[in-house]
């Protein structure tokens, strides 16, 4: 059957699965001990802390997190009641609203990173190398932005 | 600072977790619009049907899946629901319990399969040649080992 898996990609397909979400759930864990962030908040406070002003529209941010629209709205509100985002209008349409990062959220981002960034060396970069790297970036560049045209492509 | 992360370390780091999330949604989303399942349902599927007596205890699985108790409780009560799986008390152990892979549960796999599969191969492995296979399941079985082994000596 062509939708087969041979036995190597079923093996490299297992592997990541199962211990990319393995990461994930060991950095939330990690991040949920030692600061007041969980790993989707401190994704949140990263990507706005990247973009210009410090704010990106909320359409924006659902597709940067894979969020869907209503979970989106749901999180960011739970991060704006304790400070971290506020919400604003669109300048350039006022039906459109905007995550902003406050303050409080940068120095939140600032306080749990040291942490989290170390954790993610130690459970993860420290046991690559150079070639490791390189091949990890290759795909999964590719592989996102084969996804992010899939996902344009179905709407 | 020695916990920060060089610029190649942080592109792969980024791209690694980014990319394995859009996939995983990408996969979940596909397989609930064929299918009766999500993909928490077809992993746990999978790891039952391919356990001796297609039956695991509860702890094992919610080990494999990396699921808290009380959430694979729930996951795995929504499942037994819908006559998928059913559960029973361990055989060697009053207190324990199993859970048990039913035939519908296996006839609900074997359905769905093939098309997940397909998925797999369409928006993963195509893309991936023999040293890529070769490069992820290296690199990803390692951090699967080495994030379980952390796991157990924290408890």
């Amino acid at each position: 059957m062509v939708s087969e898996l041979n036995p190597a990609e079923m093996a490299a397909w297992r592997a990541v699965i199962e211990s990319s979400q393995r990461l994930l759930t060991a950095l939330d864990d990690d991040l949920r001990d030692t600061s007041e962030l969980n790993f989707a908040d401190y994704h949140v406070l990263v990507l706005l802390s990247e973009a210009p002003r410090r704010r990106l529209r909320m359409g924006e941010l659902a597709s940067r997190l894979i969020f869907s629209p209503s979970r989106l709205t749901y999180h960011v509100g739970t991060m704006e009641k304790r400070g971290l985002v506020s919400r604003q209008p669109c300048p350039d349409d006022g039906r459109g609203s905007e995550a902003v990062l406050t303050d409080a959220g940068l120095s939140a981002l600032r306080e749990a990173a040291p942490h989290h960034l170390h954790a993610v060396r130690r459970l993860f970069v420290d046991d690559l190398d150079e070639a490791d790297l390189a091949a990890l970036t290759k795909v999964f560049t590719r592989l996102g932005e084969r996804l992010t045209a899939a996902r344009a492509e179905s709407r």
